[in-house]
């Protein structure tokens, strides 16, 4: 795979990716895989939302299930998953830490029970496996649950993987497909006619591209600014602890906000987030800091014990209607692939397959009409 | 200056000092000037205990007046660091940060108000400045402060400096009066016979030397195994904000702990501090971040909306007495300058003149005699 291609030379591509996050290599490497060629360009692939991720595979929960659209293409893309990671993991030889002991949303109080009842009936209607605890059977599951905890759900089809691995495997793959990784920053998308857009580099060079994908995050209104993406600011925590110190995912409303606790097989913790609408403000905030350890503590007291290894900043790609955007916009040969708030990550592999499937004419998987770019002109 | 003289080679120095931090340069500056020969080595110079302190020169707190020795060396040490400092920073055209708007200590209990009162008479009886101020007082200096401060102690004769300058700077004297620095780690110190010690390297290489001074912190121990020093963990956390957010050093008892916040001037603000008898545990933990910016948010709440920077621990060197260990101590030509606990920085003019006097056989200030390494072995 060649990095970095000369610049000021224009090279061509069938299909150019702008952003090297989650949704931009997982839809390059299965463009590639349909016999394209494909260039990804990003200066830090995976620098994005990606890597402030927690990659949490949970299309249900307090936050989302009142939002029907969102829920069914998530739980597709939950559904396609499985395959999408067995695909993944025998192409690069990649561990993306997948697990599947599933969530353990907890309730601290009278109100949080009856919310979570209420989801586990909604949860039912779907079909999805999802058991009523007590408390105790709550700690008995994860002993270093607080005693606070007074009942939880597990809901077993939930799923979560390491987001950082994905990518670092995307980018195997996808450059095992023969694709190109550009690391470059992008200027501007020119399309002064059918069919010949241009992805023109800040240091001046020029990519033709039979079709362009603009996969920016946060960063894609910049680039097609009719497209209604905002940065959602979101900080993070890794804590280090001993592998087993959980072993699924906790979650639970603090305070008033949903906290969650995402075990990975090395021991590490992610703990997260915080949500800002701040515009892209990219400091990690002795506030957001301090409520996450706060609420962390609160349904995890011996997390104070771990190490606290890391610190993050991302801007999820938020949307008026929480949903993606996917399909062409704007300019004729120009896609876009942003959107994915909080769900990017669940969100890919649907996503990657409605991209192939619009820049190769095929038929599009069916909930990703959604996701049609055209919607908010209406 | 010279880096690292080639390992193996034996060569030789009136003085080596063991340990690149406050009171090692210091030590090695004021002895370099004196017209010995001298060498500092430290695989990091600074990196120690100096790089995690707040640069405090306080010698009376709530936590030290009761300690008499202690508070005199104290004393005796702020007294000199006008003069050490215009010195310091006429030399190297550094600006060590050195700030004199003094330490607000607040109150927001009955309880902490009665420690403050016996406090303020207490330092009065010193001949020190001291304001007692009503909770809006305390506001008008420093409005940033909490509206549960019911009041306050200005002690006006505190100051505070940036120690990271502070080792910066010396340095750089060190370097302006002909010493070298010798990056490498020590594996020991033979004293086969009376003035003749050599330190031996890791890399294998030894350097000889009239007399050496373990100026080693926490780590001195493992040098001179006479010594009773050891480590007292502590975290601390930096933020960044604007300029002028503080005037003043802040502390304030929260939940039964010192806590203080110590402002820069270019906006930084060192929160402090933990302390843990934990040996040598290198890792930042989520409690000791989260108990941090608690106990800071409680007592000036704005903090929350800073940025996190840094967090940092370093390991204080703890004695039996909490009093410094200064003078000759163990083999002949060896000398101590270590186990300055949570107040290196302000001790270390006083220290650096006691170790520059012992070396070349001078008057020792008299306070110095409280740090006889032999008060433990009677």
């Amino acid at each position: 795979m060649s990095r970095t291609p000369p610049s000021g030379v224009r090279s061509g591509y069938d299909v150019v990716i702008v952003g090297g996050g989650v949704e931009g290599l997982a839809a390059a490497w299965r463009t590639a895989r349909r016999g394209l060629s494909a260039a990804v360009v990003d200066p830090a692939p995976g620098g994005g939302a990606t890597h402030a991720s927690a990659g949490m595979l949970a299309p249900v929960s307090e936050v989302t299930y009142t939002e029907e659209p969102l829920l069914r293409l998530g739980l597709a893309s939950l559904a396609a998953w499985p395959a999408f990671r067995a695909e993944l993991e025998d192409e690069t030889g990649d561990d993306l830490d997948y697990r599947t002991e599933g969530t353990l949303e907890v309730a601290r109080g009278a109100d949080d029970m009856a919310v979570l009842d209420d989801l586990a009936a909604f949860e039912r209607t779907l079909g999805l496996r999802v058991e009523r605890l007590t408390g105790r059977e709550c700690r008995s599951y994860e002993p270093m649950l607080s005693p606070s905890v007074r009942g939880g759900l597990l809901a077993r089809d939930d799923a979560w993987v390491n987001p950082r691995r994905v990518v670092r495997a995307l980018l195997t793959a996808f450059e095992k497909a023969g694709g190109t990784l550009v690391t470059e920053r992008v200027a501007g998308i020119d399309a002064p006619g059918p069919g010949a857009p241009c992805v023109r580099l800040e240091s001046g060079g020029v990519i033709a591209a039979g079709q362009v994908v603009v996969a920016a995050g946060s960063w894609s209104a910049s680039l097609l600014p009719s497209l209604p993406v905002r940065p959602v600011k979101g900080e993070i925590l890794r804590l280090r602890g001993p592998r087993g110190f959980l072993t699924r995912c906790v979650r639970g409303l603090v305070h008033g906000s949903p906290a969650y606790l995402v075990p990975r097989g090395d021991g590490e913790i992610t703990v997260g987030a915080t949500t800002q609408e701040m515009g892209f403000d990219p400091r990690v905030t002795a506030g957001g800091v301090y409520e996450l350890l706060r609420d962390a503590r609160e349904l995890v007291p011996g997390i104070t014990e771990l190490e606290l290894a890391e610190t993050t900043t991302g801007f999820r790609p938020g949307t008026p209607d929480n949903l993606p955007i996917i399909g062409p916009a704007g300019p004729p040969g120009v896609l876009a692939a942003t959107g994915h708030g909080r769900n990017g990550v669940l969100l890919s592999p649907i996503t990657a397959d409605a991209v192939a499937a619009f820049l190769t004419g095929d038929e599009v998987p069916p909930v990703a009409r959604f996701c049609d770019p055209g919607r908010f002109s209406q």
